[in-house]
């Protein structure tokens, strides 16, 4: 892609309606624009990060052979009237007439969806267990939406469901979810922390978010921080539910009483097991072995518009964003300094062809504009290596390769910046 | 991917409630479900032909540099009455009022968000010509959704806006985005009739839509058969303006008084040049040459999920689907007959792990089923290339590689058929 012809808006001014850095970043290097309160658009840059997000997802579910399927945003009252939510669910659902003035309402989950097509569709035993997932938009009615993406009403999930034909297998199957949680975040460049949460309004009895450090966070979670050093993923199930991390109401309403350390943190996931609570109310049950089999279901979310604003309170300085390179909207840019040399225009056009062939994610700013904002941007908008092309280059056939976290330079010639690069990304592949 | 693990529910008899072929198959071969009137989910088959058209326009938008990003489904009411739209729209717009008693709609298109965006952002004409699109849930409230996801009222569209410095300009980029349409349905592998149309709603003067013949479509279009035999991407841009091709509509309205041939059809991609309309009730301005610049636009949509609807329109058989290989599900399907053979269980798993291995999008149809249920399913789903492995291999060491659409059949040692299907993919693509 070439700056030119990509679109950045970036502002030179802090954004004055925003209080907390991933809100500030995100409007400053032009990922996000707000169309109305809680609600917005993603720009080009914005939505590669999304979408880089949203591949790691689709492959890692992929793998896991969780079923792809799209459910609409818009929903009949009538599913969730069955389930007893749709009295029960407040405010924050969005209630709509159609023009034949029937209820309608836009999804803030699936979970009785899901039910209805289980019990359509599902008719053996031998059928199950059965795990779907789906990323759409939803919508729940925030009585004050803030924090830009963190906190929006309408924002992306992806959730999954899984229907079993037991509660021992839904157990296994819900630890199974855990350990693709583990792999998800950890295929993002993220320290993710599982906690045990309350149910809540979804039922159930068995419950985990994953959440992401950081100071600025709404969440407060307890745990024990050895959990932050170990590789979960060798873990038993049973150790994995016997962890010390909790939820601040976890923590209280079980009045927890060893002694852990308190975190700031962001949700980014959660998951339940909640057995029969809708297969029981839309009297969903499968003939086995002469008895009504009622199949025990889990939902898996993972809120994936907020994760682009998390990672970025995790990691940016006071220049810009620090973007891992697993989710960087590009994983490198070049920067040609002199717009009008011959020398480095060949340069750097050649680097970006031969980075595109290797299938490196690169960005070149060709834009006539001056060093200045051309380092400014590139700072901003956070591709974790740069490659420098400027005078160095006429005077002593060298190219600058700078990594944006440290800012540590090496200056060398520019037949060895592709090789070097590509070591590196595929290090950390 | 392996049929015991895919989520295939398919039924046994025709849904009553379906009328047409492509509602009845789609239905029949579990890759929808009605959720309510209009409203449909995507099951796993049907997301997966969803997502091979999907790709084929992202990768066909990027060629030609237009830049993605994504809108949301809910919108302000303020920016349509800028517009004035929000009075004319009438019942198809879906009215929302949120916890605050704010007015919000569904969007039904979003030529008024992407002019608010344009003027936010584009504030030089140096910037000029920018490109956005988006592919995103639209809402509009058909008063009677009928035959599945082709008349439905939630449906997922591509929607592409421009912005050009003036009118010459905004023509060149105009006859872009045709080309690119034209190149967009050869790659699905569907032939498609450019016509000019009137522009409606949208407004402005130069509008055309993309059909699909198909006897049991719901437009008319007026053309001169030799159209369909012209290779219109080699047309100029004049040429393809003075094509002998109409809707019903634009023909009458026009009183075209020379003779044409009368064809059905299904509508699948409107493009308009409705030039300052939005620009200017928006005041979006440009300095320019110390004038003032009002952007010239355009706007260019295709609707995505009632593309799979159509393409069964247009080719199917009394068994089920005939796919075209560029959006089938899958590209192969392995038929193993005898599951309770080491030595076709063994061809069959050899077979399917080199087909994957080379990137060729297969699905093994593993279960414990009989033949009958193999075989009617395999081409119900219309699957192009079916690998069928039984006693013939047990008997002879033979295959039956079998072709969908004609059912020629070719008996051959499994060790080509690797090579065949590998070449015969490769030329058509």
């Amino acid at each position: 892609m070439k700056f030119s012809n990509f679109f950045i808006p970036t502002l030179k001014e802090n954004p004055s309606d925003a209080r907390i850095v991933s809100h500030i970043l995100m409007l400053k290097s032009g990922m996000i624009r707000q169309e109305t309160s809680g609600i917005y658009s993603w720009l080009p840059l914005g939505y590669r990060v999304l979408k880089k997000i949203i591949k790691i997802i689709e492959d890692l579910h992929e793998l896991y052979e969780v079923n792809q399927i799209l459910m609409p945003t818009i929903q009949s009252s009538e599913i969730w009237k069955k389930s007893g939510r749709y009295d029960t669910y407040g405010k924050e659902m969005l209630r709509i007439n159609d023009r034949h003035s029937k209820e309608l309402l836009y999804g803030p989950t699936n979970e009785e969806m899901i039910t209805a097509l289980g019990k359509q569709h599902i008719k053996s035993y031998k059928s199950l267990p059965q795990y779907f997932y789906h990323i759409q938009s939803k919508f729940r009615d925030e009585i004050r939406p803030r924090f830009g993406v963190m906190r929006a009403r309408e924002f992306l999930m992806k959730d999954a469901y899984s229907f079993d034909i037991n509660e021992n297998e839904g157990v296994k199957t819900y630890y199974r979810f855990f350990r693709l949680y583990l792999k998800i975040f950890k295929s993002m460049g993220i320290p993710i922390v599982p906690v045990r949460a309350l149910s809540g309004e979804i039922g159930g009895s068995l419950s985990h978010e994953f959440h992401l450090i950081v100071d600025s966070g709404e969440s407060e979670i307890f745990l024990d921080k050895s959990i932050l050093e170990s590789d979960l993923e060798k873990l038993k199930d049973e150790d994995l539910k016997n962890l010390n991390s909790f939820t601040d109401e976890y923590y209280k309403n079980n009045k927890i009483s060893i002694k852990l350390e308190k975190f700031r943190s962001i949700e980014l996931g959660h998951i339940f097991l909640f057995g029969d609570k809708y297969s029981k109310s839309f009297d969903f049950n499968i003939e086995y072995e002469n008895k009504k089999l009622t199949p025990f279901m889990g939902s898996y979310g993972i809120g994936i518009s907020r994760i682009p604003a998390a990672i970025i309170e995790h990691s940016s300085d006071e220049r810009g964003i620090l973007w891992p390179e697993e989710v960087s909207p590009f994983e490198v840019v070049i920067i040609n300094l002199i717009n009008d040399s011959d020398e480095t225009n060949k340069v750097s056009n050649d680097l970006y062809q031969n980075l595109k062939s290797k299938n490196i994610d690169v960005i070149y700013d060709d834009r006539n504009e001056r060093p200045g904002i051309k380092f400014s941007d590139s700072d901003l908008i956070g591709i974790p290596i740069q490659i420098i092309i400027g005078k160095n280059l006429i005077n002593d056939g060298n190219v600058t390769l700078k990594f944006r976290k440290d800012g540590k330079e090496i200056n060398l010639t520019n037949d060895k910046v592709l090789d070097i690069i590509i070591k590196k990304l595929k290090n950390n592949k």
